[in-house]
């Protein structure tokens, strides 16, 4: 897909996305150029339509109640390459290009503990940015 | 972490997970060796709990209300070899080995469909099984 601004997705895109009962689909993002994985959030209809509209990926948060396009406060956004949808049309994987950092602790991905004997620990790489500056 | 059975998960390892109102976090399973996505399910505490005594991933299936060794029926098991938290603990990237294909409808990733101009396109990998003869 572009990451250009697009016009209103058409339902042969919106019509196989199945939200639950809370209105709500999977989103897992990964990063375009290694694959990492960079964050999972929530996505409601709105959330999705805006983001492929714009191209930068928006989300529902469910603690604040709001769509949320991502970067709106740090600059860190995302911009959309690629889109998979799930057999069952109820989770995608989004490859994007992640200005600055995913995570709001400052590291690129939100994924920055790893299962070990002792439980989980931090995989020790640098952070992207300093959160004290950004937020 | 090894692929093993290992004893009962200590509070370590389960305390930063956090389920939510349904008792529900999110697994996100990459492929060890590729970094594909395979699939995206829920976990409860039961599942993440049989999953690290057994190395193998368990779910919880909301359309059937019980818990799921994934490969039960198929023998297509996963077996785990990472497992990374998100920064707010509720979802889990876990990168497994897996027999046979991810995807009940015999693709080895539940991703085969991806975003173009029009719609959700296959992306034309080869199927890893027939589930005709499997399931």
């Amino acid at each position: 897909m572009s990451a250009q601004p697009s016009p209103a997705p058409s339902a042969a895109v919106l019509a196989p996305v199945k939200f639950d009962d809370r209105g709500l689909a999977s989103a897992i993002v990964l990063d375009h150029a290694t694959g990492e994985p960079l964050m999972f959030a929530f996505i409601n209809r709105e959330a999705l339509e805006k983001t492929l509209e714009t191209g930068l990926m928006h989300y529902w948060s469910r603690s604040r109640g709001k769509l949320w396009l991502k970067g709106e406060t740090s600059g860190h956004t995302q911009t959309v390459r690629e889109a998979r949808i799930d057999c069952d049309g109820d989770a995608i994987v989004f490859r994007v290009e992640q200005k600055g950092g995913a995570c709001h602790t400052g590291h690129r991905s939100c994924f920055y503990r790893v299962l070990g004997p002792e439980g989980w620990g931090e995989t020790g790489e640098a952070k992207a940015f300093d959160p004290a500056k950004v937020y």
